[in-house]
């Protein structure tokens, strides 16, 4: 690997050295993602694969483009960052996924599903258009083609005609085992090996069977075989019927085979899709055996594939698990739905438990809210659990179908506020805000994992939409109540109240600890803040925000999440809407995409932490009572 | 027609009488649209479908959801709405389309495309888990069909193999001619007329061929047949390989086909898909002719099918068309790209006039905002048109494949604001507050026509993402320059300016002209306000805000569209932040969906008009100046 500088070298090298480098490049992804922790299994499933590619394209002129990214370390190792690569996915350092800011290589950035077609054939009619002659190239997975707008794209292609090429890397997973008639329908295709010849010999074939030469009989018969079977007689007449030519399916593990067909792609004028057949977390054993834990890891012990677990009290996804199953043993209306993240979710407790009552739609948020529309206009009571920043996917259908309906959806928003290593693709920061601009939804938002079970449990008693969005992680450690207090609908909770505070915190969520440790070290200062656990984002307690702007000398608002339009700016809107004067000092993130890093070191970055919080209140009191002058503390 | 009260009584009429309603049905829906404009081909296309599926079905029990509810004015006659239907689309009268509010037999309400199966899914489920057997029927058009959504929601039934029916109706048109691969796919199925047949024939004859015994050569002849005639042999491969038994084609209008062929899928144990051909328009010849035209339509001379006019300015969507052909002619980069719209958002001229760089991507706005993300990163400068409403959907692709990128894309949103007689589903209130959210976003909103020629001209000198949203309707009749001025970037205008104004109203694009009345008003009131044209919604003019909350007493934002997050939001935090305590009156939407009505008194509704904003702001003075007392003006 050391001769390795540009990746056009690829194309000098043998087989034989392909294969060695693939062994390379596989040891420094899992001791790199063994420590540094990572999306291991997809990565390692495509080593080959981006060999082949890379020894065959040309890619300072062709264009590559990675669906979801999940699978891009080895391209990013060929790119020119295998000496920085340790850095993966830590602040400063190189991210897990593609992005345009960091090589000429990464085309277009990814981290949500589905986007790699559009681009793709973006890049394609540029090229046409300024007349650059390159070969365009979108590698999504199974997984990713569920996602409705992967569909869209084809559609777009297949009536386009251009050169397109679309690598389907089949592993049969999304991050969880993967879902659909699609999928059913390709593992057909995978268990049917007497057809899985190349499509050049049946071509020569057709030839000499004219059309119009086959006899009814035979057209019949063809016919006749189509339930059940169509799928293995005609491998990819799915993709054929939307216009592509479909090759395959090709050991996505053997080089060679793949560098053949690649070269060869080139001479239809069409667009082409080329099923590529991997192996998950291919040549680790235990990442092979386990793909859906070692898809995106911590740090792990590589000898043993032992997770590094730290120990911690339960997550707020492991109370989320719980308590839906609680509440769903109670009421059998109760039904679950997941977009392809039974484990991440937590879902797949309830899915044993429940099976008829689970589902798993796919990558396919959209459908996931919309359906879930229909099961409660039917009568259920459905719950969707979608991380924050991929909920950002079907807003349209919680805001037409949900809420103009007022139906009593429960969603609920996981990994919410800032995700920590996958970096600005998936922090959940906007949800509170485009949320909130949605007539009739209800927001709320945990201080910890036993208000998120008070929380899940109320919810199920109210007859309208409700979303929940609570943080990536452990929990707090709190004592959690078997049967949940109850929590009064709309109310805030007074955390930290004294006889005449000058300060009112209003807390959202996660932030209610640290804005409690603020206030302690505000009282060392001898300045009085009380603080309040916000609960409810909409509608929020507007009674105890006029209560205390008539009694405190500042209030402040502490959001995980973007103060453009989040809670924050609710309070801003509602003060200047009720004539109240009282000073308003609005923390949170930021107007801008926040980077990668721990979870501590991007709190910190964005001032959420206790300290940080402290000192800008300290500020602004200051501003306050000797005018603009800032004091130093 | 006269005896006709309960749907259920549908299934005693013969065939003779059914077709005789189809008649009166047609004559209703004519002489209603002609008055009232509404959707009329889509109507007309669907009056013998849903007579037939009336007539099989009991929907008292079963369930019938609609894709969009275009098409659905024969059920909407049908179920009890037959004597309010000449209240069509007007305040307080029967929707355009099914609304759960308005009827039992409206399981699911629709405006945006889609949606249909994945609600009836939900439907499905819950029957099966409420122990309730009933059919649950979708009816979609091939419009709908190209959304990503429905291609989620058909992989997800494929999978659970529950006995969904979902109704293909294929009249070859979306609002205009339809695009995309899976279009041309159902034409090709359209035109081998030879294959049309019942499956059934088919199954019969498969008994006598198992399997195994079909020889290496009938298969390879079938195979060899796939190359462009696998549709004909296989209508609807597609579907199969989805998981869905497909019947069909079916002719639309023979109702004595269609009661047969739903009679008879009762007995299949699995998701059927019905193929039915259909004609837009169908029997109002100048429907059938001009479909595009006709598909919604204003008032009309039923007699000549000539649409009333009257004459009025340009409308903001003929000069959006203008002036990006006119840039485009300068700038090769410039494509335009529209989901499935080029009439409505006027780039059918733009597609005349460069028809390689135009793309129809068919009702796709995910993938239309991703390709133009491509697109850009691929060196072009794509403009996306689509409606404010239908933009909700592409909110994540606008967020991390446009904003998170910070790609040169221009989002055209018409529609934005009330559009009228569309009503809930369709209004374009949102759009400021789900734009302003998201970071690297630029957000425009002319005061005239011009001015959007203005903004278009500008927004493509720029290098980073730029939505400028505009109304429905003709503008306001001003000069328009070939050559536009210049405006400064994230300057606003100052349109009427005094020495001392106690007001300084800021006006978001329709609302300037409505706030210059409103302080000519209040100017006969002895009060003197000034009026900004905001024009930059983000970035907007912090250093005007500042200025005019120096000199006034009160400070206006006003805007079409939601207070909640929108630009008064913008101005309320930014006092926050500032430390400003000029007092503030938002004037917008409130926190609730709007109704249908003319556009006039919508806006007269939400408080919108000159009189009201004067009246507003008078009573919001006095309370400055006098305390809490309200005063009669």
């Amino acid at each position: 690997m050391k001769r390795l500088n540009l990746p056009a070298q690829l194309q000098t090298l043998s087989l034989v050295e392909l294969e060695e480098l693939a062994g390379e490049i596989r040891e420094l992804i899992l001791t790199t993602v063994a420590k540094n922790g990572g999306h291991l299994a997809p990565s390692l499933g495509t080593v080959e694969l981006t060999l082949a590619l890379y020894s065959v394209f040309d890619f300072s002129k062709d264009r590559l483009i990675w669906d979801v990214g999940h699978q891009a370390y080895t391209h990013k190792i060929l790119t020119g960052r295998r000496d920085t690569f340790h850095t993966l996915r830590t602040l400063g350092g190189i991210t897990g996924f593609p992005k345009r800011v960091e090589s000429p290589f990464d085309s277009f950035g990814v981290g949500h599903a589905s986007t790699s077609i559009s681009a793709a054939l973006g890049f394609l009619i540029a090229s046409e258009i300024e007349k650059v002659k390159r070969k365009v190239i979108a590698v999504i997975g199974d997984g990713a083609l569920t996602g409705g707008m992967a569909f869209e794209a084809l559609n777009h292609a297949g009536q386009l005609k251009k050169n397109l090429l679309v690598v389907l890397n089949d592993n049969e997973m999304s991050i969880d085992k993967n879902v659909g008639a699609l999928s059913e329908y390709l593992s057909k295709i995978r268990l049917k090996p007497q057809f899985h010849r190349a499509k050049k010999e049946f071509e020569e074939f057709v030839k000499n069977i004219p059309f119009r030469d086959l006899s009814e009989k035979i057209l019949l018969a063809a016919n006749s075989v189509k339930a059940g079977v169509s799928a293995a007689v005609f491998p990819g007449a799915m993709f054929e019927a939307l216009g592509f030519t479909y090759l395959g399916p090709i050991d996505g593990h053997d080089i060679g085979g793949l560098k053949d067909v690649f070269s060869r792609v080139g001479v239809i004028n069409a667009p082409v899709l080329i099923h590529v057949n991997t192996t998950k977390g291919k040549g680790y054993p235990p990442a092979e055996t386990a793909p859906e834990k070692f898809h995106g890891v911590g740090k792990f012990d590589k000898a043993t594939g032992q997770v590094i677990k730290k120990k911690s009290p339960p997550s707020y996804t492991e109370i989320f698990s719980q308590a839906v199953i609680d509440c769903a043993a109670r009421d059998e209306r109760i039904v679950a739905i997941t977009a392809a993240m039974p484990t991440g979710t937590g879902l797949k407790k309830f899915a044993e438990r429940f099976p008829h009552r689970f589902f798993d739609v796919g990558i396919a948020e959209e459908h996931a809210v919309t359906l879930a529309a229909g099961m409660a206009a039917g009568g259920l009571r459905p719950v969707v659990a979608i991380y924050s920043t991929f909920m950002q996917r079907a807003y349209d259908q919680i805001l037409h179908d949900v809420c103009l309906q007022n139906l009593p959806v429960l969603l609920c928003l996981d990994r919410a506020g800032l995700v920590g290593e996958d970096g600005a693709t998936h922090h959940g920061a906007f949800d509170l805000a485009y949320l909130r601009t949605i007539p009739n939804m209800n927001i709320l938002a945990p201080k910890d994992e036993n208000e998120l079970r008070q929380m899940i449990f109320a919810a199920f008693t109210q007859d309208k939409p409700v979303a929940i969005r609570y943080p990536r992680g452990a929990g707090l450690g709190v004592n959690v109540e078997a049967q949940p207090s109850e929590i009064s609908w709309g109310k805030a909770e007074v955390v930290k109240q004294s006889q005449s505070a000058e300060v009112a915190i209003f807390a959202v969520g996660t932030m209610v600890k640290a804005c409690v440790e603020a206030s302690r070290l505000l009282n060392d200062k001898k300045i009085s803040a009380d603080v309040v656990n916000v609960r409810f984002v909409k509608p929020f307690d507007t009674e105890l925000i006029k209560q205390s702007a008539r009694s405190a000398k500042l209030l402040v608002t502490c959001e995980e999440g973007t103060l453009n339009g989040g809670f924050g700016s609710a309070v801003a809107e509602f003060l200047a809407d009720e004539k109240i004067s009282t000073p308003l000092l609005r923390l949170g993130i930021k107007d801008e995409f926040i980077e990668q890093g721990t979870r501590a070191e991007l709190l910190d970055m964005c001032g959420l932490t206790a300290e940080k919080i402290a000192q800008r209140i300290l500020v602004r009191l200051n501003e306050l009572i000797f005018g603009f002058l800032t004091v130093t503390t």
